[in-house]
């Protein structure tokens, strides 16, 4: 699991823990919150959405998670139903598969296309889809490989789950944390053309995975899902949730509203550099290669040239050796559902990178064919 | 809800925001903790609930939870396979029975017996279970009745569990709120008669309930309900959840060793108070009863005497007009599961307390029956 809170250079803004600690301290948000959430946090996860939208959410579409996890898992439950499928992206999140075994629905893959920049092979949308498919989930920045889906790319998708009359759920966990050419669009943007369940959270571009404070929201302006049976469903089973506690979810408003540009634009720029890094460096490695350099998120799918290599028989036995080895781990691709390719996390500080690229390198060269050894 | 922190006389001991504070700000809990929780955190549940065992707990006994809330949906849902039934008592949480019905476990009502003190009627429990019942859960300190069980009482319990091969879900999230004769007992206490699903939280005690930090634990020291399989269950199910925010769960185990027995003792002494004038008024208004005095948990029922009401049709019309007549909320019985009851929480200043209780006198005999009325 990448967690950038690791590495120094991702430390989160001081606007955070200064809301949280004066939330805390005022003694006023000790006791329960409603189970969907303070209506002043949903309130301005509503305004800071909106921002991107051409249409304004309300604080009822907004029901608060603990972090995005949960918020997947709330997605699913709601949409189980007897003989239910869900598309999902191959590769993707394994939390996905795991809810949806837990919620009783049948999951069905479609590929992202490396070639195309992982775009969503939309013909197999089209070819998995039936009248029990509930959904599809589109994950945009990419988690792992980095993509970030063009306004045309995602409005082929909105068109298609329209046709096909299934809802997106679109994992926005990455929102905004964008370094290339393609600016982040939010799924939502298409909500008049498909009903979108928008999840995402603080997490990724405050750095603070471990606050745990996320969101479920209806972004769907012609209310095609939602109606006052299904939003009375959606109350009830948060009821059962748990949630966030009260003095971060009351930590929130101020947190969205003082923006801090400055420590975006640092998260943004060490990404860029690391990503650089991690994309040249793999292309100088005979028996890897990158077919996407990313553009978002923080990790990027390399893929592994077996043939290359005289004694490693798949990705788990290169990502169990280079361990062993060198003291490096990359997530084997098969986790993510790609075989014989492998994760890499960039959210990492620019050194040690720089020093765990260098290992796998050295791990590559000695584990090379006789040819290329020397 | 019923929700102590919103009364200035219940204000959580300095010690734990201090905690909270001082783990936020040391910048060391910002990332993802393991999803079963931090194992420091998880080791000090466990010696803080072992005091009163007989047995130790190990740390992989104890998973970290959003609130005791969640604490009660994750034990239902490890509990869920087709067909699957549960025991519950009556009246008692409602929550229970939400659950029940997302997870598709079928619910069976067993009565607590109010002129016993609302022990468990365990002949209806006999009776009820089959080869499908899962558990019987048993909340002691009692919600809603204020009830507090004997060793004795909950020995009993454990050995018709064990004869019926069911497990107990031993809800403990008032535990140690007693202020009776009876002293709190844990049910773990039985854990080599039943395997029991303990739940709690440190959200009664420490007055807290917005930090969302409760604990499913398994107090089976014979290992009859955990083998490796459910447990790898367990653990991957919470990979799904979210959980608390890891700062939160750092202070924890500053917040239980360092047990401020003199603010334990304040809240008590309150809760007695409070609890004595809730009895003592409703046995001066006629149409009210309360057979039971509670020596435990922050609420406690009482039963109506509709035959001496002239215009009350039942416990929702009651709570109704006095909520519009007095500004007084009470809950209605049937909310918990007992009709023609109704549940007052004395977890209130008791200055609101004294007042609220004479609108309740004024109201009962405003519509008390014209008989009593001069």
């Amino acid at each position: 699991m990448g967690d950038p809170s690791a590495h120094s250079c991702f430390t989160t803004t001081h606007v955070a823990p200064s809301a949280v600690s004066h939330a805390l301290q005022s003694s006023t948000f000790n006791g329960y919150a409603p189970t969907s959430g303070l209506p002043q946090t949903r309130r301005a996860i509503a305004e800071y959405l909106s921002r991107d939208l051409p249409y304004n959410l309300s604080m009822d579409d907004v029901f608060i998670t603990s972090g995005c996890t949960q918020a997947i898992d709330v997605a699913l439950a709601m949409l189980a139903r007897p003989g239910a499928n869900i598309l999902l992206p191959r590769p993707g999140f394994p939390i996905y598969e795991l809810s949806a075994s837990f919620r009783h629905i049948e999951v069905r893959y479609f590929d992202l296309l490396p070639e195309k920049g992982w775009m969503v092979d939309l013909d197999a949308v089209e070819a998995l889809a039936d009248q029990d498919t509930v959904a599809m989930v589109v994950i945009n920045p990419g988690n792992p490989c980095g993509n970030v889906y063009s306004y045309q790319h995602l409005k082929e998708i909105a068109e298609a789950a329209n046709r096909l009359k299934i809802l997106v759920i679109a994992d926005e966990v990455y929102g905004h944390l964008t370094f290339g050419s393609q600016p982040f669009v939010p799924m939502g943007v298409f909500g008049s053309t498909v009903p979108v369940l928008t999840l995402g959270s603080i997490s990724k571009r405050w750095i603070v995975p471990g606050w745990r404070l996320g969101w479920f929201v209806t972004t769907d302006p012609c209310s095609t899902f939602k109606n006052h049976k299904v939003v009375e469903r959606i109350k009830k089973y948060f009821d059962l949730l748990g949630g966030p506690a009260t003095f971060i979810q009351a930590a929130v408003p101020q947190i969205l509203e003082q923006a801090d540009e400055v420590f975006f634009k640092k998260t943004l720029n060490i990404l860029k550099q690391t990503s650089n890094t991690c994309y040249d460096t793999i292309k100088e490695i005979p028996c890897l290669s990158c077919p996407y350099k990313p553009e978002g998120s923080m990790a990027v799918m390399v893929k592994l040239n077996l043939s290359l290599l005289e004694d490693i028989s798949d990705d788990i036995d290169f990502c169990f050796k280079l361990a062993n080895e060198e003291s490096v781990i990359v997530l084997p691709g098969i986790a993510v559902g790609l075989k014989d390719w492998i994760r890499f996390t960039f959210a990492v500080d620019p050194t040690s990178l720089e020093e765990a690229l260098g290992r796998v390198k050295s791990f590559c060269k000695r584990h090379g064919k006789q040819f290329q050894r020397y």
